[in-house]
């Protein structure tokens, strides 16, 4: 196919795709869903800023019309439905185009699962994609209706901080979960370490490995958001810009320090189990060590020679098993000096 | 031999080097596999672009005739010739030279193979040089017969960004396939680890060595082409090259992560292999521990002395059999408690 | 909630906000507990000094009061009050607003601790914020009230420059701390390493990763303000940064030594381990290999055959003897070759 | 010794210093080995191109004479006569100095050697020096006799860059025959792994340490060359000069994959040798928990018990041995299902 | 303490400071050891450069009366006295100022000492601070002394650039002893390799972890002495420096070098101590795995049933121990296949 062409890459998903639109600016505020694309844009206008929040991307027709209308480029609405973006950020010079990846948390199958946000956001507008319903913005929908804060008296660029930081706040909540789950199979660790013990500090790193991807070029998409000299950004978002920028950079650092814990924990897993070894060991020497050689004098005494002076004696049935219990107590002595019982 | 003396390096082939052009603009389109390299120039002309495809480096005498008849460098010729370079972007004024690596999965050999590509590009041609028959272009020719989409209409530079497009592209398949791969070994590492097994992920790990070699340097060449300031390239056509770059950067990605999960594979090999050395070491051990000190018994009332009293008693046999059974029900009940049975 | 939300995040507390306010020049000195914010305020003046330094963050009204009097932005509000920044630095033109991390060693937990310390410094102010009270300032503090050294002569920013000293300063004390633990350590291992001491070597790992959290972005800090153009920072006092930003350095250094250091402790130890394990299989061996061999000959003397003319012999149980003893002692001999025992 | 003192440090050598002088032009072609350093200078003319080589640094006093000739500065022929530099450039105005590794494989002590190579070379001339007879030039050599290809025609700097180049197509024959015993040892490593093969790829890893000493600087010296702007380099021959430095690149790209390689053959050896032990830990395991059991069935009936029924009947025997036999089978089941044999 | 308090740091010492001043120009020389540091001033003059070598820096006073004599800034008098600092280089622009360390190799206790070494250069002066007294310095004062090379001509900065440089020559020594005693342990690991090795090894990754401490920072110092524009070094010398720093470059590579090796002697350590496990089960295995079936038979004919067929004939024994041979060399022939013995 054509570059530009839009096909949806990713999940089978059959849902209408739902298409919710806010207009706002100082002293208004309307709230509707749609059904379709051109309905949506009658809400548009130069002096307010429109949000139009569209949950689904497996409808190519839906992504063309928003693309004519807003005038994108068309791979900017192939990236939109192929699923599976790395987090990236062109500058258009009427449009900014961001794309993220949302996490959330399933409890359930202890994953973390990401969806594709992808954010365009211009003078007057945002348009944002999700692939399902179900985001983490109700608190900024809260926000506009109710008028609280300064979201209302600022633009379009604004609103993209605020969900892009809603994002990134996000991280947080996962990595809590994470943190969670790991201080979980620290303590099984030291108590009763099993092969499933190490599946799980597995399946971490491999969480971490997905984290660490979908945070990384987040990084360099927000530094060069707050670098950028485009039009679109006023220069008093800057600084919440730089704010978004730190969270990354801790959400980084969380990432990188449970990589380093857990790969200490793969060590102690690691040690615990030729440590259990060595115990299985020593308790095989021990008992080997002082029964054997016992055995031995056993042997010596039933063998059947004719000339056993030793065996007539009444006294040496007694004597053998004295002997036999003084060097079985030396034994003793001497593993217990190494430590070993 | 001087440098610019151009000798084929790489397997031997034997079969003729086949020679194919397609000459189109917006309206026009030809396309006839040619004998000779004269033949090819006649399709050359100001207003149109021409894509001479040749498929096969073993006669240099056909790269010297295309050198001199597009006043190539050299050493461009050489490198042609020479397959096992690294990809790579050299920029004369008049053409620009570049070098890719096309992968292909065997399905047989579970193996990834390479091969050269090397593409020429000017104001009104593409040269594109592979070391033997079939590509990934096949959908290119089928967009350019059938003008669909842009390709038609745009020139020799767009034509270029699309071949490389469609290796790129490729990488994408070929990474699925081991990533199939990679899960099968992933459920055989469960299930029942061999040294086979070992050997699969040693074999897996090798090709990403490799892949690596192969698109790690792309990445530079698809920024240098990005960035580059040639007259021969349309401002258009940056924002599709910057399109291949992240494409690039994800197929990076996924080759780094395919190394952090085999490296864990490695891991979790040997942890099960000691594990599996464990069992064994405990069987042993509850076996040895169990009988060495009731054998050593029956070694006592096997010995030959004279006066042991305890023999001649009736109870005395089955109270030894008894004390036997109290020993072992012991020892099992300690091991219980240990976890070993 | 919005950006800008002042909201204490971290560790519950409920101990009352103590703000004590320090006024100073060359010639006058005043130092003050005050009640309020309010009162605070009234010791500032443009031609001396005013250090207000307030332990405890999880009042937010204060923190609002403090922001509104001294014209913070809104998000400096949020990350005083949110402990769990990482160290920054955002220079805001009429102030410079420095997060840096202070350390304490708890020497009954045998763990270090850390607190955030905000500090925002303008032409005639410093305002520090800690989370609790107890800090390493004592001795400016004593610098101040007995005019010693330079410091009463100089502006805002050398009092700025102090803090961070003493904070960095204090990572020494710390770092001489976990030295010494690392020795005990050391010893240990050598002596007799326990599983405990694994962990320790493990807990010793963290705690250097979380120093390490504290230490490098630190560097770019004082990296920053070093390289800053501010107009709040006095030529003379750059070389007193470059000495801070040295002595971060150091400390990156020594944590990276131990690091080091504590990675080579765990080989140590692994290999220490498995020593051991090859000490208890070598006494099984010696004692099963010469056991078993000579239990065997005992066992064929106790055969039950009518027919064994050595049985018969008088001088064949001491011959018997000493076969076994010679046995013995050739096998005694190969391990002392093979220096097992 | 003070800075710039001529002091051979290296191999001791005795043979006689070898100089050979080459002078051509596009028409000319004269060749001669020199006694003096006097004779060779007569050479020199500003319209031709001189090249002096000269086989053998131990004798100061040629290399002071050079020096002196040429306007060397002191250090230059410090560096010359001091073999064990790292590969490096030093770009005085008049002349260019360069210090590289020319390799040499020695078959049979299956080891890299490497001596040291100085090129000077300036407007008219090149001056090589080599720390023993025997280089890699004798392709120039013809090229130059027979004026073949580019090179009569061209200046110094293009000898120098047809110098470093062949050193640098050696270092490629080189890592063929490393290849080759790589993949010698990795056939031994799934037939039959010896220490020995541990040995091997560990003389190989330092092999690959040393190389890339020598290769790694290179780099950046040919990176220099390319880059410089110095009047003595043509600029036609900064074509050549890239050439170049993709092979530099290609050999290092090389040398990390011999030793990824190599470290994966290590770790495939280290899984070999746990196997082994398994498999003795096994057979040891299975034959012990056979007999074990078996053998103190047989201890029992052979105490010497007065009452013992089961001995006076006649069926017992036999019934003794089968219930052994069945308890052996059953075992042998057992360690079927755990596919210990 | 205020910054800038001169507060020795390090090892106690009682010794008193020893003051010793060298005054030389092109004609001119002069060399005394004087008893204060006023005494010293004395023999400074415009037009001849003064050597001050201070052997001790824990006496404060003396520190100051130098940095009050030549006007030194009060945090490089601190750092001078400190010793433990990083190697650095702080350009004032009076006068420069450069920390290093120097080495001396301990033969007895096989360890590398380090000393702090201050030198401070002006245009007309060096100072140079040490702990102790014994330097590597000799050399210099010997061509000071009779007018040796050029130094005697050149000005402060050749001086400086000289200790420098024979501090970093000196490194070369202690790494050639570093490298014998790595030789030394190879041998033995090859040999008869114990924990005592592994201890060495250990010690000497130490050694190396702080020889980096140590170089790591003197390349970067070095560098910037030679990209400094300061006035107070001749456009002449800058050749010199390059040198040290392509000096310094080689000791970080001869020390990257010896830590990849000692990396691959503890690999080769580890697998020569679980090879020597190996060794000792093969032997219990095989001696188990004869005798403990034989043992069994033995045990057999040992048991006393009353109707034994077996027993009463004159051939069973001889037959009995046949079997046994046989069964013993089947296992033999068993294990020489498996190349176990």
């Amino acid at each position: 196919m054509p570059p530009g062409t839009i096909v949806h890459v990713g999940e089978q998903r059959h849902e209408p795709v739902k298409l919710s639109v806010i207009k706002y600016d100082a002293a208004d505020f309307q709230e509707k869903t749609v059904a379709t694309v051109e309905a949506a844009l009658s809400f548009r206008s130069k002096s307010s800023v429109m949000w139009l929040n569209i949950d689904g991307v497996h409808q190519p027709e839906i992504i063309e019309q928003v693309a004519k209308s807003f005038g994108l480029h068309p791979l900017v609405a192939e990236d939109i439905a192929s699923t599976g973006q790395r987090p990236k950020l062109e500058d258009f010079d009427d449009y900014i185009f961001v794309v993220l990846r949302m996490l959330r948390f399933d409890g359930n199958e202890n994953e973390t699962k990401t969806e594709q946000m992808s954010i365009i956001f211009g003078r007057d507008f945002v348009v944002s994609f999700q692939e399902r319903e179900g985001d983490v913005f109700d608190h900024i929908r809260e926000r506009l209706r109710n008028n609280k804060g300064r979201i209302r008296k600022l633009g379009a660029d604004y609103l993209a901080y605020s969900l892009i930081d809603s994002i990134v706040d996000n991280y947080f909540m996962v990595l809590e979960k994470l943190g969670e789950t790991i201080e979980d199979i620290e303590d099984r660790l030291v108590a009763n370490p099993t092969s499933e013990t190490l599946q799980t500090i597995h399946d971490l790193k491999r969480e971490m490995i997905f984290l660490r991807k979908s945070v990384w070029p987040l990084r360099e998409v927000i530094n060069r958001l707050e670098r950028s000299e485009s039009a679109l950004i006023n220069k008093s978002t800057f600084v919440y810009l730089r704010d978004v920028y730190d969270h990354t950079i801790q959400v980084m650092d969380a990432v990188e320090t449970f990589r380093d814990i857990l790969s200490g924990m793969l060590d102690i897993y690691l040690s615990s189990v030729s440590n259990r070894m060595n115990e299985v060991m020593k308790v095989l020497t021990v008992i080997a060590t002082i029964f054997i050689p016992l055995t031995f004098v056993a042997g010596i005494y039933g063998m059947n020679f004719r000339y056993m002076p030793e065996l007539e004696q009444t006294w040496s049935y007694p004597a053998v098993l004295v002997l036999m219990l003084v060097v079985a107590l030396l034994m003793v002595v001497y593993f217990r000096r190494k430590k070993w019982i």
